[in-house]
């Protein structure tokens, strides 16, 4: 049974606090294995990465297998449904268009003083995108990690991908073909991580890596971040329904198992002004639990981290939403729009009851690689920005340089840092001389 | 004696390669202390803070002298010198103004299926600012990193600077003040990183920690990361100038002596298409450092980790530049603002003899927080977007479900996840029934 509150009890604030929390999810520590994985790598190179991917996936490569063909990719792509194929592309096109928006701006500007200032952004040359194997091999995240790096103009994307046994997910491949993915590794793990940071023979290397990963691979990009620029460690994942009782309990109900079926440790939160609606709710999942194919995954996420919760009125739901932060958060309530400018802190809102999450999983256009474990109070979904980088601008007249430059000389001075000074002073000298 | 390199010689490459990683700084492994402070810091709270400030700091505190007091500010603010101040504010004025224009601007549409996309920004609710203490106690810092957390709205500004034996820089609490900062605590080192992160009975936690300090801070940083958002780990700072023979060879020596006197780790590196330029801008270089206040710190830096790169011609000079991926880069070439236009990878572009780097560290707007240690192909400096968080907005409509929606079921089933199937069923089901 999930957690039922009551926001009028008297033990409310401290269940609630409890709740807030509560750890769901214990990280293996992995971190002198992959420390050693990555040294083994830098050191050994390709022949590294070939050991471990046998040792791991029982998969035997040489250099020249460690990367799909293009003859490879194709023949695995034309597995894939045309119904597939198309629903891919739809989405595909959805989220191009989504992050084509995102795209920043470059700015330049003359000042009061004379000086020319400014910015511009550029794409980080060269970006890995990590994909997971088995189970968790999402064609959905390809496309999500994968459009955003090409939009924002990079020009060289490597994917890895594990393939235990050699099991491939064709669904990946043609995902990854779709958004214009360059090269893909048959290797996971942090062995793929560290080949993706430090190059390797036949793998080079690139700047910025992203995507979700397991234990190993999360312990990884904590240990490149500074070669390599990263994306966020994802924590499980979350949602939170604000639902009035002029809803259909039925549709919240899966709803909320839609995210408690992505994993054990995910979260599933209800909150309602209306109890009974509440209760009816939580008799839905229960129904739906009996038929779901993951039913053993949904129920265990409800059941341990689950929560239905009664306010008093709809305010009082989006000051618990904001100390939750959560991840997703879908608003089911009348006027939702306006509703939803009284949220602060979420990683993406989905408004009014035919908004279901899921929607955004695939095909709505904005990313579904989002901020977790309240992480939302200061971090973004994954963007367009997160594979640019800005260059800032400045350029100084003599005319400039005389108005602003003895007041840097001063703060030089007052910092002991002479030679800033005097780089200042030099040119104003010779500025009052000619 | 710099290294001096030329672009024509057989070695040139190999010796590049050498040069770009040649390591210039350890960080002591203190990984293990640092994990005890934030422990105990989590535990006890403020009585951590004060006996980790008496035995590190050799200060004795109170729950109620851990902040300075508005009396103690203002004491403090009132020994500044009225040009330092009016520097400060100058300073301040110009770099706010600069940033003002990075506000990011909330976007919402309406797409063919019907559908309403967007996204809105706001700001981190608190963030924190780490001061380092002693002699890298910048007010300038102060400014750099407290004015775009106020410009992006962040409501509650906390800086920890650390006074040892009770030692304040008034020109620091002034900085603090003319940003707008809200607190003001006198500790430092990681147990001041733990108390921003996980807060204590007198300090409220933040959401984001910013600010350089050392191997003990940067290692909390790093520990606290995912409790709250960071900023990057700043390394040894450099400077690259790229200048033809028409520049005054003093005036490049004092801009490489001003990124040289920063540590013994800083790196100055200066290119040119003119040998006799090279030894010329040498030679200034070991006239300055015979009178310099810091010439210790800055001769050991251009001895160890200064270079002297002589190109055939500037051409060559921007891909070396791409390579290193310099923090800062002077350009003092002709026609230098479409030069600019070659470089890809630079964290700040300081244009034409006139806008010598010392510009940007203090008036010129420009953050001077910034990308080092090739980080430039990867990450930006500050700005207004670190303090802010966006959240993305969808809103289906019945009719742009029904287009979109059987998209999304299809993909949910090819990836296994049937509740999210069912929770765009429910709803299509719904709509043919209507």
């Amino acid at each position: 049974m999930p957690l039922f509150l009551n926001a009028s009890d008297a033990s409310f604030e401290a269940d609630f606090a409890a709740f807030l929390t509560t750890k769901r999810e214990d990280s293996p520590d992995v971190d002198s294995v992959v420390a050693e994985i990555i040294a083994d790598v830098r050191t050994r190179g390709d022949a590294a990465v070939i050991e471990l991917t046998e040792k791991f996936d029982r998969l035997a490569l040489t250099p020249d297998t460690l990367a799909f063909t293009p003859e490879e990719i194709a023949a695995e792509c034309a597995k894939v449904s045309p119904e597939e194929r198309a629903a891919l592309e739809l989405a595909a096109e959805r989220i191009r268009a989504y992050h084509q928006r995102q795209l920043p701006e470059d700015a330049q500007w003359e000042d009061a003083s004379g000086a020319t200032l400014g910015w511009r952004w550029g794409p980080v040359s060269a970006a890995g995108l990590y994909v997971p194997g088995g189970l968790a091999s999402y064609p959905s995240s390809v496309l999500m990690n994968a459009i955003p790096a090409k939009v924002a103009g990079v020009e060289r994307l490597a994917i890895v991908v594990p393939t235990p046994d050699g099991v491939t997910n064709p669904l990946v491949l043609l995902a990854a073909q779709i958004a214009g993915v360059d090269e893909i590794y048959r290797i996971g793990g942090a062995q793929a991580v560290a080949a993706l940071a430090y190059g390797t023979e036949t793998i080079a290397p690139v700047d910025k890596i992203t995507g979700p990963g397991n234990a190993f691979v999360a312990a990884a990009k904590r240990r490149v971040f500074g070669k390599v620029g990263i994306d966020m460690i994802a924590g499980p994942s979350e949602i939170l329904v604000i639902a009035d009782k002029d809803n259909d309990p039925d549709w919240i109900a899966v709803d909320l198992l839609s995210q408690a079926e992505h994993d054990e440790s995910a979260q599933s939160i209800f909150i309602t002004d209306d109890a009974d609606f509440g209760k009816a709710v939580a008799a839905a999942v229960e129904k739906r639990l009996e038929t779901l194919e993951r039913r053993a995954i949904a129920g265990a996420s409800w059941r341990d981290f689950g929560a239905v919760i009664t306010v008093p009125d709809l305010d009082v739901a989006a000051q618990l939403s904001d100390r939750i932060a959560p991840e997703h958060l879908e608003l089911c309530v009348a006027d939702a729009e306006s509703y939803a400018d009284k949220i602060t802190h979420a990683g993406a809102i989905f408004i009014g009851a035919y908004t279901p999450e899921a929607i955004g999983d695939y095909v709505g256009g904005p990313n579904h690689v989002l901020p977790t474990a309240r992480s939302a109070r200061f971090s973004s979904g994954l963007s367009v920005l997160d594979f640019m980088k800005r260059t800032t601008l400045s350029r100084m007249t003599p005319r400039a340089l005389a108005a602003i430059g003895p007041a840097a000389e001063r703060l030089a001075i007052s910092e002991s840092l002479e030679a800033h000074g005097l780089s200042v002073r030099a040119r104003l000298d010779a500025l009052n001389e000619g």
